[in-house]
């Protein structure tokens, strides 16, 4: 029985993603063979001890597994699906970006062609692989993660998401939504402080203890969406809607952007008008959950 | 010396605020003077041992300090600007809603008359005050803040924002604002994942680990804003505008709402026609500054 970072790992792909996955292989201490349709992208791994495969069908031979990490879907079929490469038995794991209709096609299109398939999504930028702070998310057949789950934390901390290739695209987007609107919200609060003279350092301890205990209240909210029930315990969402109108009348009156108040209020106000005012506001869940049609 | 419980205190306004604030210094054994328009509101108080006063000028006199919780500013005035009410030498700390615009006005107006004023916005629902949940912002002179501290302990958790007595409604939006961006990223996330079948309570602890994890950067960020400089250390706008293209087209390829997503994205597409797109997302600041006026 080998060590586990005796296992030999192929990365396919040597943007600034795919050579930092491969670097952190590298270091520790896994045989590990490279390819890059652009070889010099290599020079620097190959230094630091990495093999560069000839062809993409000598590589894949080369590793235990095989992480492919490319610009898109396309790429990676353009790649692995020429007509000389045998997937037959080989272990893909595609940190390609892309959306959940893509990764369950591509598990499908791998699966035909005898290979196993797991898709992940990186939640991390390239210094970061190889330490704690990357999160890599993971979704396919459980016992495929669960044979290289080890070899697979050399980058970072590996997440298993379930069976549905999609989930990990899912996951990512959803991720990225909450980053993007935490980090927004608190641009919102600055620009208002801002405009009595309180600095961004000063308001950010503030918006840090918003946010802790909101997300407190996520699991409790989930159990009201998970039953499809309401109750206003802690607050009606057509008393949320009227201070979401001071929120509006603040911005515009103190001179900043008062798109997200109005987005805010928007949402809320089209569930007012379906009848749910005396409801909570986790039933704006089925605002959030259709498409926008008119 | 008086012990600090045995300080009279008065509440005018007996809303469902006015009534938990007022029962709240009741059961923290303050001397309680209430007054309200419609009389009726007070009978649980004065049950519960609160004196209710014939008239607001008599209220006034009663306490050590007065709390205002009426329905707007106009009503406050209204009460308080009546010929025969003497406000000379009071302590008058309003926890009435309302804007920065309206709080400033009111503090020059009690100058005037020669009262001390403090600005208030409490961050609670009424059945959370006299507990430690309830945040109750203040603005205004430190002072005034800092003598009746004690006494206004007894309605929860009491925080002095600055002298500036717009400061209370401003951090009161700016705080909801993150609250309801965090509500409604979370909510987008479920309705995301909703259509692989994964339900609210599985995915809410993603959630809070991503908001924990963005929150821990808001200081940082502060930094990037207060000094006006952006470097892309951890990733560049231009980087995070495909993801949010991604986010979008997600969204809509499993026919949930991307209005959300949409504006995240127009945001960051407009500081990036400014330029921007080669620096860090705090540059975004710029946007959230401004009106947007086309």
């Amino acid at each position: 029985m080998t060590n586990n970072t005796d296992k030999p790992v192929t990365v396919i792909g040597l943007g600034l993603m795919g050579q930092a996955l491969a670097g952190a292989f590298l270091k520790a201490g896994h045989p590990t063979t490279v390819w890059n349709r652009t070889t010099s992208k290599a020079d620097q791994l190959v230094a630091g001890g990495a093999r560069l495969a000839p062809t993409v069908g000598d590589a894949l031979k080369a590793g235990f597994l095989t992480i492919i990490c490319v610009t898109d879907y396309q790429a990676m079929y353009e790649l692995l699906g020429a007509s000389d490469i045998e997937l037959d038995g080989t272990m893909l794991i595609n940190l390609t970006s892309g959306s959940s209709a893509h990764a369950r096609e591509a598990a499908h299109w791998a699966e035909r062609h005898g290979a196993h398939y797991l898709d992940g999504a990186i939640m991390a930028i390239p210094p970061a692989i190889g330490t704690a702070e990357a999160v890599i998310l993971h979704s396919g057949p459980q016992q495929d993660f669960e044979a290289h789950k080890s070899t697979l934390g050399a980058l970072g901390t590996v997440t298993y998401l379930g069976a549905d290739p999609g989930l990990a695209s899912l996951y990512d987007v959803a991720g990225l939504a909450m980053m993007w609107s935490i980090l927004n919200a608190w641009l919102q609060g600055t620009a208002l402080l801002r405009t009595a003279g309180v600095d961004a350092a000063t308001y950010a301890p503030f918006a840090q203890q918003i946010a802790a205990v909101v997300a407190e209240w996520l699991p409790g909210y989930a159990e009201q969406i998970d039953s499809g029930s309401f109750p206003a315990e802690v607050s009606a969402l057509e008393t949320d809607a009227r201070a979401m109108a001071h929120l509006i009348e603040e911005s515009e009156a103190v001179g900043v952007n008062a798109e997200l108040p109005k987005l805010i209020k928007a949402m809320a106000d089209r569930s007012i008008a379906a009848g749910h005012g005396g409801e909570q506001y986790p039933v704006l869940i089925e605002e959030f959950a259709k498409p926008r049609t008119d």
